[in-house]
């Protein structure tokens, strides 16, 4: 297979730590991830940078399918006309929206919308379908790519203007059923980020100025990124009767009354690949968890002339036993040393290196270096697989345990505007406070030092954090999470 | 699950004998693959038309990982310089592009083209990543929509201004590396068509004036309709060096020389699925092969109250049994009587039903009626796995035996205007004749009937069917094979 690589030739030069946005920059394009399309705003997803999509599909599609939703596809395009009619959503995205005005050489009678997110085209295919309580639930989802024109900075995979995603849309007979709905996908974007990508996420919903348009409630996951910002990582929207009302989604029920359906939608973009790459990867480059990475174990044989064949074949026999097991890679390039294909290694983030030399033949033994901290240790030949099974869990256990020691690190309480915006400014993270319910008193805060309320708690009855709001000082109806966010 | 099919209470009522469109597209309807979107020619695809697209990405996606493609991601917009830095592919496709004009309120600088094919913003990107001889071959897929423009009558699958394909990019260090790839991939389709969907398919390439813009050779995978068109199935592009030159891909090969590099594209839409429905069905429903099915096999139990109890555990307990090895569904539904759901899963295509009632229960038996024909056998419970696979087996080998039939009978000679369009006229299929080279030949075919020249043998040095041309008289130096197409 091709290296495809020619920009992969020097490892990473920012620092993580200080220059985090240079840094990610650097990694997308050195890994191999994604390069800048010559349109501002655009990414070409590499091959090595699809791989972990692909990896992420998989595991999500499976869920979802396990779970009764069956995958469709809806045109790219929705007629103007269908956009405008829920007020919301035409208010939301009409000026994000991609316009194509000319087919071929014609002018076009209406124009038409590349899809920003698809309610409007489904919900009347939803009506039409939809006659009886027999057909409910009903439970679609499209991988597909949508386009929003913001004008913000591109940063790869986090800000594009295009993005691939996942976008679910279901029908229920009642408002119950399709909160039930809503909080199970929430619940599996909280898996694929935990088990999967070795992710803590925190769960909540969004306040009511900043609800997807239409939605009656939106619950957000949140994820904190090692440079003390949130990312919306996932979000699934109850939005109760208005599109089944816009759109006319109603069905007879067991008594052959009329009935209005509650839908909600859902969705999951390539930000969580952005997500992935900040949280676990270093100065050395990519780091990603052993269910994602397209090659888990890389076997580097280190040989003198003497030695050559002895340990290439030792290193050849063992890659064959470990391949019926986990996805690996034999680097036996006569062209490259030892220390190069680390780095390279390194570079691409591959979890585990097994390095075979003469010791280790004359031992039957192996090597096994970890990937987010260089530990090293040595595995018996003859129980190799089991070793290499734990040592890949241990990578998991580690990533993830770094990840959740730094959200339990940047949560912190704080009430008062100064104190809120003292703690928000030094230390970024979390800050929660007691919150009035009243916009004004976010914009406050966001118009100082660009931190909003990124979530709020889902529970139904829980105390708030502070009996009165942190910015206003009057009674406090919630617990706010601030935060700056991507 | 839910149903999701209000519009499936009515079986089939067009003949696909008599009236083949209006069947097709009542079959595409009931069997709930797809729908009408509201803007002429889009189409929606429902889940059982999206499982089967699914089907086949996965064995064509094995296939590709298998033999060195790499998926990848490239954007939904072409700007239109770049567009037209390659003559040909401007000038084949601005007149079927859907342009956009303007991102949220603001007209743009540069016009974007949705991607109607993707060499315009692949290549310059393969210039970049291919430096030596190291990075060949580089061989990249993405499975995408493509939108463009035609006028024509909208055929679902067939024929969409949008469509779901995949396409694939490579580039090489020689033609003749380029020549292998464009056969390989046109074999995988060939495979693709043979073993999955059970379709013969006749493999040539196209004549000059009907390549793809800017290839030296295209080459194609025709099947033949049972209404006596030909469908171009697939098509893989030898496009030597033109877009290499166009876009400056090249490479520096073993002696440090600058080199051009030589690249292929080939691509399979959903037009596959147009093909398998419109192949296999009959005037009962859809019809498609076992490795497509979502279903392969129904079990219907069929009871009287007396019988119900020892009835559906049988039944329960051989669901259980076959869900290990096939795609299974017990339809054990008491509010519909066997006839409906015997309707139902023909028209939905499940290739094989197996019907219990109370005497294979007492005989320790099954039956097993075949969807193609309704041929049912006795099976023992004891062997069921196998039987099962028997039937499976045969009713593929009973849908390629009756497809590869309707093409033997239907490739005629013909020589002489008269000749050619009478039997074109008559029978439609094939019609092989002497062919000059010159397009104005096929002019005066394409006038009188709207049959054209959809493939000419691949073999390099074959003698043409006839000395002279079908058409003209003058010296024959090709084989043509004329039929009308989708």
């Amino acid at each position: 297979m091709s290296d495809e690589s020619g920009t992969q030739e020097l490892g990473i030069t920012e620092s993580k730590e200080h220059n985090p946005g240079e840094w990610y920059a650097e990694v997308v394009q050195k890994a191999g991830l994604a390069d800048y399309a010559p349109m501002g705003g655009f990414i070409v997803t590499r091959p090595r940078g699809y791989a972990l999509w692909e990896r992420l599909q998989d595991h999500l599609d499976g869920w979802f399918k396990e779970t009764g939703v069956q995958n469709a596809y809806f045109p790219l395009f929705i007629p103007e006309s269908y956009l405008e009619r829920e007020k919301d959503i035409v208010e939301g995205f009409d000026p994000e929206v991609a316009w194509v005005t000319h087919g071929g050489h014609d002018e076009l009678d209406e124009r038409l919308a590349v899809r920003p997110t698809s309610e409007s085209i489904i919900a009347p295919f939803m009506a039409e379908w939809v006659r009886s309580y027999r057909d409910l639930p009903l439970r679609l989802n499209q991988w597909c790519s949508v386009v929003r024109w913001e004008a913000t900075e591109t940063k790869p995979f986090f800000r594009t203007k295009e993005f691939l995603w996942q976008e679910g849309h279901t029908a229920h007979a009642t408002g119950e059923d399709a909160w039930d709905e809503t909080m199970t996908r929430l619940g599996q974007y909280e898996r694929l980020y935990e088990e999967v990508m070795a992710i803590p996420g925190m769960t909540g919903r969004k306040p009511e100025h900043d609800k997807f348009p239409g939605a009656d409630t939106t619950t957000t996951i949140e994820a904190l990124m090692p440079d003390g910002k949130s990312v919306q990582a996932g979000t699934s929207h109850h939005l109760g009767t208005s599109f089944a009302e816009a759109f006319d989604i109603t069905y007879t029920d067991e008594d052959e009354e009329e009935r209005i359906a509650h839908t909600t939608s859902w969705g999951l973009s390539w930000r969580a690949l952005g997500a992935l790459i900040m949280t676990h990867s270093d100065d050395q480059g990519l780091v990603i968890p052993p269910k994602l990475a397209p090659t888990q174990v890389v076997i580097v044989p280190i040989w003198q002339s003497d030695t050559e064949d002895e340990v290439k074949e030792y290193a050849a026999d063992l890659a064959a036993e470990l391949d019926e097991e986990f996805r690996v890679e034999l680097d036996d390039r006569d062209e490259r040393n030892p220390g190069f294909k680390f780095n390279e290694h390194e570079l691409n983030g591959v979890p585990l290196r097994i390095e075979i030399g003469p010791n280790e033949v004359d031992d039957e033994e192996a090597t096994l270096v970890h990937r987010p901290d260089g530990e090293s240790e040595v595995a018996d030949r003859e129980a190799i697989t089991e070793s290499v099974q734990d040592a890949l869990d241990t990578v998991y256990a580690k990533l993830y345990a770094n990840a959740e020691e730094t959200l339990e690190n940047n949560i912190r309480e704080a009430h008062g505007r100064g104190e809120i915006l003292g703690t928000l400014g030094k230390h970024g993270g979390y800050v929660k406070t007691g919150w009035c319910g009243d916009e004004a008193c976010e914009a406050e805060i966001k118009d100082q030092i660009a931190a909003e309320i990124v979530m709020l708690p889902l529970e139904e009855d829980y105390e708030p954090v502070h009996d009165t709001c942190g910015v206003c000082g009057e009674e406090s109806v919630e617990t706010a999470y601030f935060a700056k966010s991507y």
